[in-house]
């Protein structure tokens, strides 16, 4: 299977363990419900389910596991999506094209919904019956939980709204996208290998090393593309990051250097992934792709 | 001691567990952790706390487990009145006669606050070692998320943001409050029970009865205080329900029948209490307490 299949495959399976929460009856207000299921079925990448499923497929854990492991994390990157696109942060109308929450439901309901996400990726993971130990179940909520708070995504965010309008950094930007998008990327990989509970702490500081790189790449790609992409392919509007007055690699870099930028992290991912004792293909193709991808 | 007296130790506990938490150094962005700090640091009456140390100290749980719990739930509670002070929800400007977080913060740190707040309820119990088994510390986990998502505190806040210049039955408005505040309420009750390993099923069910009982008695008399209560003593403004046109018992039932529903369900919470092998004394004085207090 091609490097696409394999993400393909991660779209299927995350989108259908979390369609099958959502056909059981819930008690609760449809209107919301709606907005959530909105923020969450959105057409998305669904690179952090991939990474959890490489991961732990590499290391041996158990597909139902990974499953909610990768529903989870989604759950987390959707309501981020759903609370950055509002107007008191980003204030974005379209995101892969289609409205965002808040413009299809309203602010308070996108409010909610994104809250909603959040509570549901703790519970997605607390009310599955695991292959793994309930010591492993807690230790998976606890690195969830910490990716995504104060020292992860929302500090990262923080930070990202502190520096708009300044003057910052190629460290300082680093710091930013190491909390904000860098943490729960690393995240991802890191749930997969501790589903397994295979991974020695050398293989799980292997994989981190590899969870920064490639999330730095990414990010930095990502900023690349707001100015090379294109509108229709991104599904939102080329040179948004310049016209909110972002900070990005290409600005305080050059475009050379950015991409010179994201080359070196891609091969200290490889440097990393060759020092685990796995199959790790996979990972390795799913680096390369991350730089290569025009949205 | 006092009902008074216990309720003043449990907000003492309670905070001097979350000051610890951010004593620590934190990897994170400084405005958005001061305003998580101000929707947590509030001088709030501290309920669910109290409601996890009396239910876990009658069953004999382990004070710093409880501690962790209380310490969890009063950051679910305080992420939900930051985001439902946002000028997208209830627009209010004050809260327990202080600005509230995105008058002080702006809204984009408010949002993220809230955020942050949900995160570190999850957070403090999956890190802490609690004297019970991990599969409880798994079980509280799924009952916190349970009760604060969809089908829980998030679906109320959906239930009524719907209801809004909506005219509504009693049925309604109790579907509303039972979800809203009422399922965090019996968290609060279940965590302490749960975390003592030593609730049977019945005794469970018992203390269910008596939380959604107290929970909507605790909002029955919030609805009395709005229309007879001091602005200074409550810390916002008297008819702030009438003015947002929310439906409210005494608008539904009448004043006096407002009253009487409130004597009965303190009536039904003894009932329950009544049922359960163990000391109750202190739950039963806070269920009276609920229904007098000025604020």
């Amino acid at each position: 299977m091609s490097i696409k299949n394999h993400i393909e495959r991660a779209q299927k399976d995350v989108v259908a363990t979390l369609q099958q929460h959502f056909n059981q009856p819930l008690d609760t207000e449809e209107t919301v419900k709606n907005a959530t299921q909105y923020g969450l079925f959105n057409g998305g990448k669904r690179l952090r389910p991939f990474l959890v499923y490489a991961t732990g497929k590499m290391l041996g854990a158990n597909h139902q596991d990974l499953n909610v492991l990768a529903a989870a994390i989604e759950c987390i990157h959707s309501y981020s999506l759903v609370h950055d696109d509002l107007p008191a942060m980003d204030d974005d109308d379209l995101r892969r094209g289609r409205p965002t929450c808040h413009i299809e439901f309203g602010e308070a309901n996108a409010i909610l919904a994104g809250d909603a996400l959040q509570t549901l990726a703790f519970e997605l993971i607390a009310n599955h019956k695991f292959e793994c130990s309930s010591q492993t179940q807690v230790k998976m909520i606890a690195t969830l939980a910490h990716a995504s708070g104060l020292q992860g995504m929302v500090g990262g965010q923080g930070l990202d709204i502190a520096a708009t309008d300044k003057v910052i950094t190629v460290q300082e930007l680093e710091r930013i996208h190491k909390l904000k998008t860098g943490a729960l990327i690393n995240c991802a990989i890191t749930l997969g290998a501790l589903c397994s509970e295979k991974a020695d702490q050398q293989t799980l500081e292997n994989l981190s090393v590899f969870g920064y790189a490639i999330g730095l790449a990414f990010q930095v790609h990502d900023d690349i593309l707001d100015v090379e992409g294109d509108t229709v392919i991104l599904g939102k509007p080329q040179g948004s990051d310049i016209a909110a007055n972002k900070a990005t690699y290409p600005a305080l870099l050059g475009m050379l250097g950015a991409k010179e930028k994201a080359q070196n992290l891609i091969q200290q991912a490889h440097e990393a992934l060759a020092n685990i004792d796995a199959d790790t293909t996979l990972l390795a193709s799913l680096a390369n792709y991350l730089i290569e991808r025009d949205h």
